[in-house]
Order: structure tokens, then C-alpha cells, then sequence
């Protein structure tokens, strides 16, 4: 089966909006193993739109459209569809009762181009919007399917999972269940490396990695009858991905780092400061990021001068002297001088060169040192990290979280 | 003229990558004046590419290609463009030689394939890529233009900006001068209304509004001989927007709140210090983010716990019980307590209900306190903001920023 997929709207052709609909659709296309060779865009003109519409009728079973389905006269999406398939418009009186409805409740008087958003190609499937005004729809003729979604991705996003994937589950007559495993310490490339002769043997699930800042992720997606032979399907072969590959999976759900940090701390009732220098309050912000972090989270210090490190931190005048703020004795001590502080059973630190500025021969831009301190000690890492100040900062800050998990975790 | 924007790529037809080159190549085209009414996805097939080139060299002036130039035998783009404009592939010396060094340099062994980036449509344009191996070209033939960039965004940008706007230019006779107006405080339908009247009537310089996460810009784009001419026409312009609208600019260089706070902070050498609870570290991380910013910030404390706000920010336990952690009262003390704790000028605190849970009818999820503190005295803001947890957190840290942005402007 072939999916095209068309975005309509001079915006797209302006480059004020970034084009996130096509994405999230082309996603899940693939992993139902629809194929799509096309994805246009075009404008709000009816002749060009209705050209690209034949276009991908002549060569595709469905059709996927998104944008122009407001009230305006800029709107045309939904009767140029309807042209290309030779479907007449009939008003749907649900549709019509909606809108009439919403504007009672919001106290406005419905103006006549409202009602355009009642009237469908005849015989359609229509899809509420609960998000916004105007519906979505399926058309059908001639073994050709058209899908019409709205623009916005916070309308087109529940409408697809709640209504067109539950259509193409039907018409393929088996759902889909998908995991996604997080992964760190372990590139993209080393990763699909690793796991080629299993993504190339493997038919259900199949398996495909990606790559995020710092970290991967590799998806697992079956077809199946149901979520339980999905999960059938799919565990057996996570359970060989972490025995081939180990440790460095953090997740088997799709949390990020700090989330499963948080799962861990919040399970063995452990509380967790931070003492922060070149990450400056990255690393915080990703923990209180977490919703209820404040049952386990008692805060930190972002100490970026020396004076701070010793005032609030307790690191001697004479260590930062002798070893430099960017040392592991200074990464060390933060971490101790933070848990004794903040009365806490973990801490966290970090101190680096961030840069563009501030390197030297001996202690070059990238140079960071992390420490965890806990009552079973304190353990320092260093790393070497690449690329600009802020890339920098982030991947310290996950490297952090991934100190504290492995210490959790044992 | 028009233009057509091709992307090249099977990971876009799968969604793996989100096509921000399309996004990019279009608001570029758009301040040209360059009509686009296509923008297509295809995949490394070379029948589809041919076809999907051979289409938009019927319709379009330019077309512009993004993917498909790297070594292995799935890009196929240059040899595709080039048969599709009729023109033989031949071998550059100078792009033989760039490669051949960079493989000397990495002490790596230059496979056969690698050739394959030296070969050039006859008689194009070569474009160097100094941030990647694969170089792009320009090849024009009977009135068609085809301009191929390498899919990398990071490739792609520098070589659009430093390469095809210059061929642009030329092509039109004319330079493009921009600049960007930082707006906070006015949304941007607001801002797009208050300057309704200007933004129709103004044709050079042209003037456009976006909205950006809790802010929005206003960019001003002139057509010009020079640079000099470009200022000339477009300073008045902002003037006028400023003498409209006013203090709610905050940048004409289109830098960001942190940024301008940095500036002003250097300029006057005052140093800064923060105690935040709801933004966690984001308002910190958001400072130190700034190269150069351990000159004039401190560093803070995120004092999540009461226990912290007292111990280290001098928040009374009587406060806390009588007025609760997040009021007025609080983030007043906050600001002071971090101010002569890190001995600075000035000082910022934060202290709110990020949410989902801990609202109540009295302090809602969204309601957020602000205060600095300065020799001047201290400053106390109260802020009803809507949105997820990490909505909130960030317009907090605009507000906070833009409160000392007020306050370093006087």
C-alpha cells in the first residue's frame, strides 16, 4: 500500500511554520509499513492543489492532507478533494449542530462562512475535532481513500491516533504496539552496528534506531491482534537487545533520564541535591522538570564563582589553587559540600570548561568532571566532551543523570 | 521568479528527520521576494527524483535540492540533477584535492567511492563545504537554475547564507538588509495589530511578526544596494515600531532576553546572583548559557525544600507558615536572602505553582511571584500563567529576566 502526503498552506510556502505534520504522519505511515514516496506542499490555490490531489491519486492508494479546512474563503482543501474523487458536498447536520452549539456556548453569532464547515463530500466517515472548530474527514471511491486532517498539530496529533489510525488498523485488519528503549553511552551508529543481524533478520517487531542529542533510541514495532500478543511479540526481543547491549538501555518506556532518576528516587524514598559550574542549573531544571520532583529534590547551588564553591560548598581556597575550579578534588568535594549542606543521601555535581572561552592546553574547552556523592562514598568521572557551549552543558548534565542512575540501579 | 524546494532523503519520508532545511530555504526565498509554490520530499530513488526534478524545471525558475550528496551509491542527487539538465559529469581538481587532504589529515585511507564528491555537472558553481565533506554546486543551463545543498542543517545554512544568498543577489541585482526586533510583553496577534497599518503600507523595508515560546519578533527586511543603504532604509522604520509600541522591544539585534541582560550587566559591572524555586535552575542555566557570563553572574540556589529556602536564603519558618512558600513575601526574602548570601548588586527570585498538581482555589496552578533586589530596594511582580509545567517554568524565567532588563535600562 502507498501513502502520499500533502501539507497545504502559503504559510509552509513562507517558511513562518515549520512543517512538524508531515513528520508525525510519515512516522506513522511507516510503522504500519505504509509506503510513502512523496510528501508536497502547496499553497491555498485551488488549481495547483487540485493538480497535486490528481497527481497522488494516479500514483497512491491513500491520500493524506492537512491544513486549509477553516471557515474562510482561503479554506478550500476539503471541496477541492472532493472534486478530485467527484464527490458531491452535502451538509452533515451532527457537524451543524456542533458549530451552532459552540457558538451558543461561547455567546457569538455564527456568521454564514461557518457553515461551510458542516458541509462534506457525500458519504465521508467524519472526524470530530474536539480541539478546534473544524472536523476532519474520510472520503472513499474508486479503491482510492482521501484523508483530510486539520493544520494545527495539537488538533491534527489526537485526531490521527484517536480516529485515522483505528481506519488504517481496519483496513489492514491488525493494530500496531511499539516500544521505544532510551539509550546512553552508545552512539547511533555504534548502536545500529551492534544490532544490524537483528534488524535485518527481525520481520515482527521490526527494529529501528535514531539518534537524539548525546543519547539513541531504538523502536520496536509489532502488528498484531492485540496489545497482549504485541507485548508477546515484543518483549522476547527487548530482553535480547539489553542481554546483547546491557546497561546502557535506561529505559524500556521512553523516559527520559531525569524521569527514571526520579522513578528510582522516589521508590527508595532517597533524596538528591545538585552543585552546579559549568552545567549552571541544567541539571536542576531537568530534575524539577519532573512532575512531584519536590518529594525527592531538595534543590542546589549554582556556584560559578570560586567564592561561592568555598562559601556554600565548603571546597578550600587551597584546593582550588592548587588543582583548579575545573578539577576532580574540586568535582569531589562540590558533591560532598552540597550533601552535607542540603542534608540529602545523594548529591550531584559537576564543574567543566563549557567554553567558546577559558580552555588551555591542560585543561581544554570540553574538559568536565562529575561527581555523585552518597554515604557509600563519592565517585568522580571525567569526560571529554565536543562541540559548542550549550551541547557541551547538556551532555555533562546526562551524563550526571546517568552517574546517579547506574548508583541506583545497583 | 519562482522556485521550487526539492528534499532528498528516505529518513524524510520516513519521519525520522524533521525537514527544517525546507523551512529554511523558504523564509529565505520569501525575503527575496521569490515566489514558491512547491515544496516536495522524495526519496535516493533516481527514477522518482528524476521525475520530481523534470516537474518543478517545468514550473519553477530555480529549483533547490537539500540531501542525496554523500559518497555511497544511495546518493544519486548531482548525477540525477545533472541528466535532468542535460549536462556531463566531470572531475574537479581543486574539490579532488580538498578531499584528498582531509583524508591525509585524519590519517584515513580515501576509498574509491569518495571520488565520487569531486564529479561536477560541466561548468557549474562549485559550493565548498567547510562543515562537512561533500561540497554543493549551482548548474544553470537555458534559463534553468539548479542549486544542490547538502541535507545537514549545519552544512546547509553557512553554505546558503555565504554562498546562494550571494548568487541570489547578484542574479537580482539587489542585497537583502534584515533586521529582527525582540518583542516581550506583547503577544503576537497584539503586536500584528498595533502595526497593521505599517506592515501594509511598507514595501521596502518589508516588515513581518512571529511568535517565539512567550515572546515574539518583528523582522524588517529591505532590498538595497549596500548594507549602508539597508540601515538607512530600515533605522527609521524601527524607530517608528519603537516610538509605536515602545519599552516591549528589548532587542534590534534580534538577541535574547539573557543576552541583553548580559550586555547591560558588563557594560555597568554589576554582578548578579538568583534564588529560584518554581523555574528550578532555568533561570540560572538560561545566565550561564551567555560565553563570558562567570564575569557578572554569581551563580544562585534553587531552594526547592522550605528547609533550604530558610537555611540558606534567610526565608523565616514564620513567613513560610503565615504567608506560604509561594508569596509575595517569600520572593521578596528570597531575593534578598540570595543577595547578601552571594554578595551581588542585584538578584532575582522566583517562587510559584508549576503545576499539574499543588493548585489550589486560592493559589492556582500558574500563579507565580518575581522580585529583584537591588541597593535601590526590591521589586516584587505577580504573574497568572497558563499552560504544562514547562510552559510555565519558562515564561517565569522571561518575566524574571525582563524585570531586571526594566530595571538595568532606567
Amino acid at each position: 500500500m502507498v501513502a502520499e502526503i500533502i501539507s497545504v498552506g502559503t504559510e509552509l510556502l513562507m517558511g513562518q511554520v515549520l512543517n512538524t505534520d508531515a513528520q508525525f504522519i510519515a512516522k506513522k505511515l511507516a510503522e504500519f509499513g505504509i509506503n510513502n514516496y512523496y510528501q508536497v506542499t502547496v499553497g491555498d490555490n485551488r488549481q495547483r492543489l487540485l493538480q497535486t490531489i490528481n497527481t497522488a491519486l494516479s500514483r497512491s492508494d491513500i491520500v493524506i492532507l492537512s491544513g486549509g479546512l477553516g471557515p474562510t474563503g482561503d479554506d478550500l482543501t476539503k471541496e477541492t478533494a472532493a472534486e478530485a474523487l467527484g464527490l458531491d458536498m452535502e451538509c452533515n447536520k451532527a457537524a451543524l449542530e456542533h458549530i451552532k452549539e459552540r457558538f451558543k456556548r461561547l455567546n457569538r453569532e455564527m456568521t454564514e462562512n461557518n457553515l461551510k464547515q458542516a458541509m462534506f463530500p457525500k458519504g465521508s466517515i467524519i472526524l470530530p475535532n474536539p480541539n478546534g472548530t473544524a472536523p476532519g474527514c474520510i472520503m472513499e471511491s474508486s479503491n482510492k481513500a482521501i484523508v483530510l486532517l486539520p493544520g494545527p498539530p495539537n488538533e491534527l496529533i489526537p485526531m490521527f491516533t484517536d480516529r485515522v489510525v483505528p481506519y488504517l488498523e481496519k483496513k489492514h485488519d491488525f493494530i500496531l504496539y511499539s516500544r521505544v528503549l532510551r539509550v546512553f553511552g552508545m552512539g547511533e551508529a555504534a548502536l545500529e552496528y551492534a544490532l544490524r543481524d537483528m534488524i535485518q533478520a527481525q520481520t515482527n517487531p521490526t527494529i529501528a534506531t535514531y539518534a537524539l542529542t548525546g543519547e539513541s533510541t531504538v523502536r520496536l514495532t509489532a502488528r498484531c491482534k492485540t496489545y497482549d500478543e504485541g507485548r508477546t511479540l515484543v518483549e522476547p526481543v527487548i530482553d535480547a537487545i539489553i542481554g546483547r547491549i546491557g546497561d546502557v538501555v535506561y529505559s524500556t518506556n521512553d523516559e527520559p533520564l531525569a524521569q527514571v532518576c526520579a522513578n528510582a528516587l522516589a521508590a527508595s524514598k532517597l533524596t538528591l541535591s545538585v552543585a552546579e559550574s559549568c552545567t549552571g542549573g541544567m541539571l536542576s531544571s531537568a530534575l524539577v522538570d519532573i512532575p512531584g520532583s519536590s518529594a525527592w529534590f531538595m534543590g542546589g547551588v549554582t556556584a560559578y564563582s570560586n567564592a561561592i564553591k568555598t562559601k556554600l560548598l565548603n571546597v578550600p581556597e587551597s584546593m582550588l589553587l592548587q588543582h583548579g575550579a575545573v578539577s576532580s578534588e574540586t568535582a569531589k568535594q562540590m558533591a560532598e559540600g552540597i550533601r552535607q549542606s542540603f542534608n540529602t543521601d545523594m548529591a550531584l555535581s559537576t564543574t567543566g570548561i563549557a567554553g567558546p572561552d577559558g580552555g588551555t592546553e591542560a585543561k581544554p574547552v570540553g574538559l568536565v568532571y562529575i561527581a555523585l556523592a552518597s554515604e557509600q562514598g563519592t565517585f568522580v568521572e571525567e569526560l571529554r566532551l565536543t562541540g559548542n557551549r550549550q551541547r557541551i552543558r547538556h551532555i555533562a548534565t546526562l551524563n550526571a543523570l546517568n552517574l546517579l542512575r547506574k548508583h541506583l540501579n545497583k
